[in-house]
């Protein structure tokens, strides 16, 4: 086994790495700049991997990518964050640039490979992992292999519904997984839970970020733990609903919200014990991610690795 | 292959059946009275099995039971329509009493297989069995495999919340799937539209069953086609949350309320169209079932055959 090219390709950035083994010899971030479309971007990750030119070729790149992904036909479909690309045929435009094996992924589903292989769920049969952000990603792994479905886009988490007519979320619709846990529901409830105690959200800098909410609380801020507290319920109420369902052995929590660590897993697994329906389906472990940021690279990565 | 009998334990009646291939030969319904407890209960089985004898020797049984049910263990852990059986050790009384292999499992799990084997979702990699009644029971074929994820309790998609803070369920809960589009949500919502329309639910008997609704709904009775159409908007906003996760190639609808068939699964289909993404997720069918009430009867018998 060579080294391998893994991407990661988000509405902001594209995060890069040479990963060798399970790990990330060397890694780099560059912007996506979507409406420069995917050729542009193909380039400019060519252009970094040739300046950062190691001993060894790379044998293989996983290229993952937010959005619905074909990956059998190698197409981007649609994707909410990287506005214009659709079905862009993704596989074919890096095969024209980079002289290797070419696999393309669903960036959640190459976080939970990554996860899987080297992180938070090591060893399990069934495996679920959760990347919560302004996107809440979802990736399955059942009877021990990665589970895309017929379609290839199984794991769509982020827009269960779990509140029928509940706040509008970014896809049009309402009361998504999403639309209650996401980053933007975060800082909405943050900001009316301020404005209910005459405090305001410019106390969190002029864009306010889960990131700094999460800190603030971590540090003490007793309304910001309400925050979290809040939103851990309803993580809870949409963890219960993959453990009805699948019953897998543990749930990775990973992304920026999930910065709030205990803050919001604590009251989203009290949430989850009041919503299963009986002690026995409780045998389920709810963990924080372990490959930080890198987890899509690192799985995009070791996906070309074993399956291209 | 021999014989099999195939047994489905439900709240009120157990269903039997000796199967042969993939037919029920001799079909059979004696009450369950579960008050009695399981015992008699196995033992009015065994007497049924005696006067019924065929020539051939049955080699393995399925016993199909409502509820939490532990197959590696042989125990029914506890079951919402069999009050008071709580870890029953069903397969040892069974295999006190009956001379064959015996296998347990949960009855839509059973449902799911039979359907999947013999029904509805023939030849499919990935399969969804619903089956719609007082109760709502899931089982998942994923991946060419009846999936029941780590403690055995997967598919348990009756109480997944879609409108979290929504009606009461039979679990104490509010807003799961079961609590909107199962019989009791059903009845209830008849009698508020009649009510609203200074119409009386006594036109139905004295025991308005989803049956005699359904039947009301076929022979155009415009009211009850709109509680069937309400009822098929929330069916359809489940049936988006499965195909999210699971991206199935077809989810099978059975049980009594399915009675309506397309007055319930065109809105059904109509919501699912609506709330799934991007048309690409949509490359899903949503069937009737086929094997009517007998799926979990062939199906606990299928797999006590090829499992057992």
């Amino acid at each position: 086994m060579g080294i391998i090219l893994g991407v990661d390709i988000g509405g902001t950035d594209i995060k890069l790495g040479i990963v060798e083994g399970q790990k990330i010899e060397l890694a780099g971030k560059i912007p996506t700049r979507p409406s420069e479309g995917p050729k542009i971007a193909a380039q400019r990750i060519v252009s970094w991997c040739k300046e950062h030119r190691m001993d060894k070729s790379i044998v293989a790149s996983g290229i993952a990518c937010a959005g619905l992904v074909d990956r059998e036909a190698g197409v981007v479909r649609v994707s909410p964050n990287l506005t214009g690309w659709i079905d862009v045929p993704l596989r074919s435009i890096f095969e024209e640039i980079l002289e290797t094996k070419i696999v393309i992924e669903n960036d959640a589903n190459a976080a939970a490979y990554g996860e899987w292989q080297a992180g938070a769920g090591r060893g399990l049969e069934n495996f679920v992992c959760l990347t919560l952000g302004t996107g809440i990603g979802g990736g399955l792994v059942l009877n021990g292999k990665l589970y895309r479905g017929s379609t290839g886009f199984a794991g769509e988490i982020g827009h269960m519904v779990i509140m029928e007519g509940g706040p509008v979320c970014s896809c049009g619709r309402r009361g998504c997984f999403e639309a209650l846990v996401g980053s933007a529901a975060i800082i909405s409830r943050a900001s009316r839970m301020l404005e209910g105690s005459n405090r305001k959200m410019d106390d969190f800098g002029t864009q306010p970020t889960v990131e700094k909410l999460a800190l603030a609380a971590v540090r003490g801020d007793g309304l910001i733990r309400e925050v979290f507290k809040e939103t851990g319920y309803y993580l809870g109420v949409a963890l219960a609903n993959i453990v009805l369902l699948l019953a897998p052995q543990a749930i990775a929590i990973g992304g920026g919200v999930a910065g709030a660590r205990e803050l919001i897993l604590a009251p989203a697994r009290e949430a989850l014990k009041r919503n299963v329906m009986h002690e026995s389906m409780m045998n389920v472990r709810i963990v924080p991610a372990e490959l930080a940021s890198n987890a899509a690279v690192i799985g995009a990565a070791l996906i070309a690795s074993h399956e291209g």
